[in-house]
C-alpha cells in the first residue's frame, strides 16, 4: 500500500510591533511594501472620524490606492452578516492577493479584520492598528482572529498573524475612561501573572493621570510577555492559557450578565480578585495577595466585587463551560506569587463555594 | 519608539497519504488518535448511502463517537448557506477543539468540509477521504481549502493542511465515466508538466480498462508530484502555478459556458491542448507535442475541442481576469517537453486569437 509524505511549511510569522507617540502621523515609511497596491482600512463609525483620514493620507503618501470601509461601533459588528459585506467590499475596491487590509479600531474590528483578511481569496496581507488600550495589548497580537456566533463568541475563527502592528499611544487620548480602565485590567493581569515590576510599577504610578507619560512603555512591556506565550505556544494548546488569568470567573459573568454589562476587561478585574481568592483557599497563592491586587485595582478605579444577585449555582454551571474545562474540571490559573502563575483543574461547583 | 518583535511557529503540516485498494473498511487502525474523541464524518447524498456506514464503523471500531452531517450532491453545496449549516451540526454534535472532521466525497465536499474544520474553534483536526479521481490526485492534497461566493469561485478561503488523506482506489468503481474522466484528464496533466515516464505509461496502457489495476500506482505518483509543488511553495507564490497547466483557457471556458457544463476535468483537457498549440506556436513546445496529447486525451475518450459558438473576444476578456493575471497579460504554463514545462505572461488578446 503506497504512503506518501506531505511536508507543507507554513507561512512564516515574525512581524514587529511599532509602539510610540504621534505614530499615526508618520507611518507611511513603514508602507513602502503597499506602493502601486491597493489598500482597505477596516474601521467603524467611532474611530473612523478620529483616525481615518490620518491612517489613509499615510497610506496614499505611501503610493497605495486607499478604500475605507466604515461598519457600525459595537460586538454586534463582529457577526457573520457584518464579515459578508466586508468580502463584498473587498471584491467593490478590486482588492487582489497582493493587496492588504488594515484593521483600524478596537478588538472587534481587528478580529473581524483579521478573520476576513485571513479568508478572503486564501489570505490577504494583514496589518493591526489597535486604537483601544485591551486591544493595543491583548488582542492585536497573536494572530488570534474571529467571528462571532449566535451560538457563541469568537466560535468562528482562525490563526492568522498580522505582517505588521502599529500602537500609536495618542489614540487612547479619545479613549472613553471605561474603556481606558478595561484596558488596564489586562495590563495588570500581565503585571500578576508573569512581571512583578511591571505590578510595582503599577503600584508605585497609582493613578491614570501619572500613569500616561509611562504608558508607551507600559504597553511594550505587555506587547512584550504577550509575544513570549505567543512563541511557546502559538496556537494555544498550553501555556498561553495563563493568560487567562481572571477570564475563569470573568467570562461567566459576562455570560451571566448578558455580553456588553460589563466590558470584558471590568469582568476580568473582577475575576483576577476571585482567583487569588481561590489560590490563597488552595494553599497556592500566599495570603495577601488579593488584598494588594483589590487595592490596585482600586488605586485605578477597577471594579473589585461580583455583582449582587448572582447565584453561585449559575455562576458553577457557567463556568463548567469554559473552554479551558475538561470533564467537570475547569483549568484556573492560580498565581504562585505576584508576578508568576500555575494552572490547577478545580470543579467548578468548588471554585463557585469559593467566591 | 519601542519595537517588539514576534515569532509564531505556525502548525506542523507534516501528514501521510494511504492510498490502496479496500482501505475504507479496514482504517481503523489509522485513527488511534480519535479514541474517546467525537467525529462528524462530512458527506454528500451521493457519497453517503455508498461509503458513509463503513468509514463510520470504522471510526467507532476506534472507539470514536460519530455523527454523520449529509449535504446535497453537488457544486451549490460549496455555498456560504451550506457552510453555515455545516457550523450548526458541528455544535449540535457537540465537536470541540480535539474532535475531527472527515471529508468523505468528491471536491466539494474536501473544500468545504475543510474550511468549516479550519475556521471552526479556530481549527479542528481534519481527515480527507476523497472517493473521486479528481479529488484523490489534486484536490485533497495540498491544504486548499474554499467556499464559493456568489461574486467567484472559491473566494473564500485559507489554507489548511489535512493530517491525514486516505484514498481507497476502490470507491472509484462507483464514479461515473465522465467523472472518472474528469479525474484523468489531471492525471495527464501531472505527465505532461512534471513525468515523461506517467505520461508514456498512460500512452502504454490506452484504455481506461487496463488502467484500473495500475491506479493505485498512478494515483501515488500523482500524489508525490503534487507533495513536491507544495513543499517548495505552500502558498502558492510561484512554482505550484505549474499545476495550473491548461487551466487558463479551461478557467474561461467554464465561465463563458457556466459552470457544470463542462466538468472542470475536461475543460482542463481542452485547455491543455490549447496551451500545447500555444507553446509550438511560440516556439516554447517541441512541434508535435498538441498532436501527442490529443492523441492520448482521444485514447481515454476525452474532450479536446473547444466548443463551437464562443467568440475569441469573450474567452480573451474572461482569460485576462484569471488569478494568475497580472495587467494584460496572463501567465500561462507551456510545456518545454512532454514532463516539463515554464511559465510565461502572454497578452489574452493573443492568447484567443491563437485558439
Amino acid at each position: 500500500m503506497p504512503i506518501v509524505s506531505v511536508t507543507a511549511p507554513e507561512r512564516e510569522s515574525r512581524y514587529d510591533i511599532h509602539i510610540g507617540h504621534g505614530l499615526l502621523s508618520r507611518c507611511a515609511p513603514l508602507f513602502h511594501a503597499c506602493r502601486g497596491r491597493r489598500a482597505v482600512i477596516v474601521t467603524d463609525t467611532a474611530v473612523a472620524p478620529l483616525y481615518a483620514h490620518t491612517l489613509s493620507g499615510q497610506l496614499e503618501a505611501a503610493g497605495a490606492q486607499v478604500s475605507t470601509a466604515v461598519l457600525p461601533a459595537g460586538e454586534t459588528t463582529k457577526s457573520p452578516e457584518h464579515l459578508s459585506r466586508l468580502y463584498d467590499m473587498f471584491l467593490d475596491a478590486g482588492l487582489t492577493r497582493s493587496d492588504s487590509v488594515f484593521a483600524l479600531g478596537g478588538g472587534v474590528i481587528g478580529d473581524l479584520a483579521g478573520y476576513a483578511a485571513c479568508t478572503y481569496l486564501r489570505g490577504v496581507h494583514f496589518v493591526q492598528v489597535p486604537t483601544t488600550l485591551l486591544a493595543q495589548v491583548d488582542s492585536s497580537v497573536g494572530g488570534k482572529v474571529a467571528v462571532n456566533h449566535v451560538r457563541g463568541k469568537n466560535l468562528l475563527g482562525a490563526f492568522y498573524q498580522p505582517e505588521l502592528v502599529l500602537i500609536d499611544c495618542d489614540t487612547l487620548a479619545t479613549l472613553d475612561d471605561r474603556q481606558f480602565g478595561a484596558g488596564l485590567g489586562e495590563v495588570i493581569k500581565y503585571g500578576c501573572i508573569a512581571d512583578r515590576a511591571l505590578f510595582e510599577q503599577l503600584e508605585s504610578l497609582g493613578s491614570r493621570a501619572s500613569l500616561l507619560p509611562a504608558l508607551d512603555g507600559i504597553i511594550a512591556r505587555c506587547c512584550e510577555i504577550k509575544a513570549r506565550y505567543v512563541r511557546e505556544d502559538p496556537h494555544d494548546h498550553g501555556i498561553r492559557m495563563q493568560l487567562n488569568f481572571g477570564h475563569t470567573l470573568a467570562h461567566a459573568l459576562e455570560n451571566a450578565l448578558g455580553y456588553g454589562t460589563l466590558l470584558h476587561g471590568e469582568a476580568v478585574c473582577i475575576g483576577m480578585g476571585a482567583a487569588a481568592g481561590w489560590g490563597e483557599a488552595l494553599g497556592v497563592t500566599p495570603l495577601g495577595t488579593r488584598e494588594r491586587i483589590k487595592r490596585l485595582l482600586d488605586a485605578y478605579g477597577l471594579p473589585t466585587q461580583v455583582p449582587q444577585g448572582l447565584s453561585p449555582e449559575a455562576l458553577a454551571s457557567t463556568m463548567a463551560l469554559d473552554k479551558k474545562a475538561s470533564g467537570h474540571a475547569v483549568n484556573v490559573v492560580l498565581l504562585t506569587e505576584i508576578g508568576a502563575c500555575t494552572s490547577l483543574p478545580i470543579e467548578s461547583g468548588r471554585l463557585a463555594r469559593m467566591l
